[in-house]
């Protein structure tokens, strides 16, 4: 082996030996599925964020006796040391490079449905939507899958609508074990870190706008302004316009919010967050960042149609001199800057998401033939399991509801 | 007049004109309301807190062309200025008065019902107990109510549950434009509005116990750390403990957490949050303080019997020295802090609460026909109506989707 | 004793009694200066806001022998009850009335002085002008005095500067166990207290002006933020106004900053914060208060001159219609609003800074005599022994220097 | 040049253009000490964390006449792609390297010292402290220094007062538009950026321990919060443990914050904060930084010794078995986590600290000769010149004082 790859390989096994002594939670079922081999003679096809804390649940489920392919679901946030750890440490196959080309890309999506799946776990929905179109011929395999992102659910549910989905797919990102924590403290704080490491910028006292106050938005906003920052956040849903000026942030259209703004976040799910029209009045100096799914969120076409001058200001950091003589940095070409750049959520909450991933692959094949071509919520036994279990690794203890207080809440006799 | 009988009535007069003045959407939807004059030949009984804005609330309805009593929802939250001014200066039949015995309170509701309502609007669901228990005979006239509270909606859902629910509810607390902002904000500020005049003690380094972490629980553990406190968060439910946990409080059981507690404050909706297994160990000079609905989440019958010595140690606060030597202070004798001490939630945040109320009035005279039995929630036109209201009155603007991104919502197909 | 008197001794001795309770520091002080006597045969002048801390105050240093008179330093922050209990109940002469007139107050500093006074206890510095200006006979009898509050300090420093001060003043604002916990912690607490007892209306999400980033701006700016709002700061200092911005909030001059305002709070300590000139700008339905000592911090002068019309809009706050059709409400005439409306700081506040006054006057019976006609800061050793003191009420332990890291501080050998 | 280089030298060429982009400050003061060629002939030793930063500095008195030699002040903190850059690019003698034994690190100090320089620029103070021992016959030559850190000017005026300081020197450190920016908000953010850089850890619902309330510590402990973590604070002195209490943080000795400890980070300029005897109590798992100039604040030796077993967990995480079973984790050897994981503080923070860097080298040229040896503070000018450009740059403006004003707050006749 070369220098370069015992380096790499080192670095992935490091990584995936330090996941897996802080995923504590995923360790517990990871052994409790190993002893059942709950999985055994089941083929699995993955497209997740190929790095540390990926590689623990496709290794726990192979563990429970899966065949399991590993693909990349983005282009850039792939950790080549992850994906060559697996390879070679744990003879996983992985199709995945950071900075793949989107036929790269889709070349190694196909490359895991050729394992022919029984399950998918997808993360977007570029996998299963490539089984709903191109590989339609694997259909009849497959059980079921699981989603994990928000973007991932929303296109499900109009494959729903339009009648198109083939097979039962439980939305994992639904779980509350999941989006509480995952979309809002993962993202809150491995956004910073990328942008930290990309920039080296100073965030207390900037301007920081979030676009969109989902779970993901809201993350953000509340670690910004933990950093320091003053927060300006965009929406287009009035509660949430309401709850974000309720929790002291500034609410404005985007094009408003640009003038002022030295940094622009989007995680809204939606696309053309950050267009022409927007660049026109946008401050000078100002950094671009995504922490959607896609990389449509901030448009990269029209920054460059705008651009008379495109250049690389820094590691993962892209200048656009505007034709209007101002500059804008876009980091990690407008995808997943807590992946592309940073190491991405912090493993204690991918622990509790694959969790639940984990589990809810077990649900499908136990429940599978009763399920119907639809989206499905993560079972609330699957929840409050992991729930529980995430407590006690963490050594809380709470209250317990005595009986009186259950009958009391279930009785309505009771008042003044 | 009297002279303290002309001293309540330019008190009430001024917090009615007060609150009107900052009550911008209810002012909005009562003038069209007026026009309309959409609730003409409507009888409607009210039992909520009998304060400033539930004034303006009873008078938009009045205004509208309803014949409408008010009556109050607890014994001690009543603010006599107001309801003299309703009475005197609006000719508003108001059955309610601060320190109301549980005779005299059940009988101004009984007063009210004595109006043989259409519609009635409840705060607790003790009027709609009421109607459901001893007043029976009124149920026939009932075209339907509103619930303002999580208690009484979880009253509410109980009857229905057991088949006892004779005619349609709304749930108004669970419209978002209700419960995200008057549960979490208003009771978050309201609390310690309470709180900070009856005891005039530092919050800032104190050990802030907040029992429940639900909308009002979140709320008030928010606000106390923005005041300073370390706060402290007891809960049954294992997701809702680890967001308190991540949200940088510490979460243990109630028995461990009065033993360092400077404060206590519950906002459960359930009972015996605060008993004699607590008690015991609570630490000598907490202050307890309610602000759920009902007086019965810290038991008032455990803390007299344990104590050696009751004392009035201040205006609304009652000292407790227990057996072993400890004293505890009691606010407002548990009942609701913020209305009790306090002005209740601050203006605009009712603004928001009393004008779904009245729109779902509204909604009853025109839909109840075709309602049943049933909790209904509030219908979703009325959230976005009102939210968009605030925003006009806040004079906030917000992005709006274009076609292309509601195409791209609905579409499946786009992705990598 | 009339039942309106009865009522007042009452209240007033239950907060006493509840201020003494949690007040263990002065307790403790107060305690061992009553065994010593240590102010036996001396007399004490004190103008002070006259409330229950200061009660306790002026009965500490009346137990530990000394002959007190205690006049207001504000016209409008006297607790009629506690002035009202302090005589009836301890015999202690009390010269204050809440809402004096000018002439009131200082007929009743003149009643003060009357005691020829060998220390006085100042908070602003009228009564030691008073004395350097009409009552100059007295002058000879004094032994020293302490100052409380930074306008008062900053007045004796100008007095030293210019030659006129008559004798030795501790400036028991600058004690680091006053300013960093008094100005910081109480005035941000105790402001959102009154502003919210006279409004009721909701803090966050507000437009909230803090004018002046000193000690007392940046409690008030931190607390404001801590209920929800976005906060604006004023300032003239640069380095203070880099560090607002840096803190997160918006740094701009008041002129801008009045137009958007929902609220603004003045605590500079100088004049003419709010004059005119941003009144012809302010935002309609804006709210005045003030922190800073003096009532001159907003131009009451020319809101009057502008004002179409002046109202009473509700206890203590006061609306004014300008010319231009916008109403701004004043609260407690641009007095304390902490004081004026609310009870002022918190008792655990004024434990360490009244702990502070106790220990200065001792000082100056034993040292007074060395000491020159100057502004002295409070000795190390009192601040130090009162910091020691409360974190031993608190039951907080603190880690020791080991002799090896003492050694290590003062050496300067050890190196990479 | 080999691809290696190559690389280095765009990366480091990168980070050194971005730095400029941002030092706006840094760039005017440059700019006007280029024209005037203000230290012409001077001959200037540095030694201070090599990264671009301080590479901008570097530049900033080269293009102002000097002749200018530049070493490392740790280990551990260089960043090789600016010192190659700066080399290459710029032709600056540059003697550092990620890494260095300690041998290497004095051999490179004794390089910058063989320009015989006429000033040093120091941080940490081993540059001057080899000058005061084994190279005193430099002493003649030097006009003064000035020292960057709080660790340093400690060590200076214990030389200061052990008669042993030989030139004056400025203490950097102490300027206001340094500690309060630099020490504060740059060590807040940049030690997170280390942390999270190095452990991909959640910071959320942690125990996090911060050493010493200084101006490090309270930035670590503020944006610790900020990032959702429980914080707890030692201290040794009562007056900021009071503080730290007050504003929420748990305070508590050592020996019993790591026994929950999830991070301890030590930022106290003193030694042994992390020994045998906390040690021996520290939680599983527990992540140990440091934050402070040296790397003694955990005791290495004490570390070794305790364990059972040593290990590189993961890039720059060392892992150490303890003899109890128990692992805790060392981040970068102990050495400043913030430099030697990731880019050192933001750019915006050093572009204050080293405008105050640049103007104390002019001030020593034209000041010097009356200057003695002795720890000078940065004259008020400086500070106030530097405030205002910083406020210019970010287009801040702010209140300036009115005549009215001015007398008013130096006049002392003026009261209620």
């Amino acid at each position: 082996m070369r220098k370069e790859e015992l380096y790499l390989l080192k670095k992935g096994k490091e990584r995936l030996d330090w996941a897996e002594k802080h995923a504590k939670v995923l360790s517990t079922v990871a052994k409790e599925m190993k002893e059942k081999q709950s999985l055994r003679g089941l083929k699995i096809g993955m497209a997740l964020h190929v790095e540390a804390k990926t590689g623990l649940l496709a290794l726990a489920l192979h563990g429970a006796g899966a065949d399991v392919r590993l693909a990349g679901c983005n282009p850039l946030t792939t950790d080549d040391s992850v994906a060559f750890a697996l390879k070679e440490e744990y003879g996983l196959p992985v199709f995945a490079r950071k900075g793949e080309t989107r036929e790269e890309y889709y070349q190694n999506l196909n490359s895991v449905l050729d394992l022919r799946p029984h399950i998918v776990i997808d993360d977007g929905c570029d996998l299963i939507t490539l089984l709903h179109t191109e590989r339609r011929e694997l259909l009849p395999n497959l059980k079921g899958g699981n989603e994990e992102t928000t973007t991932g659910v929303l296109r499900l549910k109009s494959m729903e609508k339009a009648g198109a989905l083939a097979f039962p797919v439980i939305a994992v990102n639904d779980a509350k074990m999941k989006y509480l924590f995952d979309n809002r403290y993962g993202t809150g704080q491995s956004t910073f870190d990328g942008i930290m490491t990309a920039t080296n910028l100073l965030i207390a006292g900037k301007n920081f706008v979030v676009a969109g106050y989902g779970w993901c938005g809201r993350g953000i906003a509340m670690r910004a302004r933990g950093m320091g920052a003053k927060v300006v956040v965009t929406e287009v849903d009035p509660v949430r316009a309401i709850e974000a000026h309720l929790d002291g942030f500034e609410v404005m259209p985007m094009e408003k919010a640009v003038r002022g703004a030295d940094f622009v976040v989007t995680a809204t799910g939606n696309r053309d967050i950050i267009t022409k029209k927007h660049l026109r009045f946008i401050k000078n100096g100002c950094v671009l960042a995504n922490a959607g799914h896609f990389n449509n969120e901030i448009n990269l076409g029209h920054l460059e149609e705008m651009a008379e001058k495109c250049f690389e200001a820094k590691e993962m950091v892209k200048g656009y001199t505007l034709k209007n003589g101002r500059t804008v940095y876009l980091l990690a070409d407008g995808r997943l800057v807590n992946l592309a750049v940073g190491q991405g959520h912090p493993v204690e909450i991918m622990d509790m998401s694959f969790s639940i991933q984990a589990r809810c692959v077990e649900y499908i094949v136990r429940e599978g033939s009763n399920l119907k071509p639809k989206v499905y919520p993560v079972p609330k036994e699957v929840d409050e399991e992991i729930a529980r279990l995430k407590l006690k690794t963490l050594g809380i203890k709470i209250d317990k509801l005595s009986k009186i207080q259950k009958n009391y809440l279930s009785s309505w006799k009771e008042g003044t």
